[in-house]
């Protein structure tokens, strides 16, 4: 059923330890590229450090919230990575 | 027993499916960064694309040969990303 309040819906919530993940898929090594770069921007102004493991076409993203609760910095900064990737309509 | 012909004695090789990998530390986020840059361009280089997982201090590169046998061109970028933490002596 889905959350009609969850703001970050294709994100996994795991609890122990306490973490939001994401995998993004690509057409071409160049978004791969693309979207990389726009995750370190956005990681690096939230002064967070998600972990990132990226082949040719795919990204997956894993937001831990160093043993604490997951927070909304770690939603907010879920939610702008979305955003790069989201449809511009 | 060291394998003094071993061109890449850090990395470990798999061969189901047919991989190199190696992990690296770093003692900060500017310094993985530096890293990830210079594995990219080398990477591009050599038009392979290395699977990376990091964090913020640290970074596994995972080299699959793409089921094929692990040839000379991988354990080439593996000694070349080698290079980027080399002591300069």
């Amino acid at each position: 059923m889905p959350d009609d309040n969850n703001p970050i819906p294709h994100w996994q919530r795991q609890d122990l330890p306490p973490m939001l993940t994401r995998r993004f898929e690509f057409e071409s090594y160049a978004e791969t590229r693309r979207f990389l770069d726009g995750v370190a921007q956005l990681a690096e102004e939230a002064r967070l450090h998600p972990n990132l493991s990226f082949g040719k076409t795919y990204v997956s993203v894993t937001i831990d919230a160093d043993g604490k609760k997951v927070g909304p910095d770690c939603v907010a900064l879920a939610q702008k990575i979305d955003g790069l990737v989201a449809p511009a309509t």
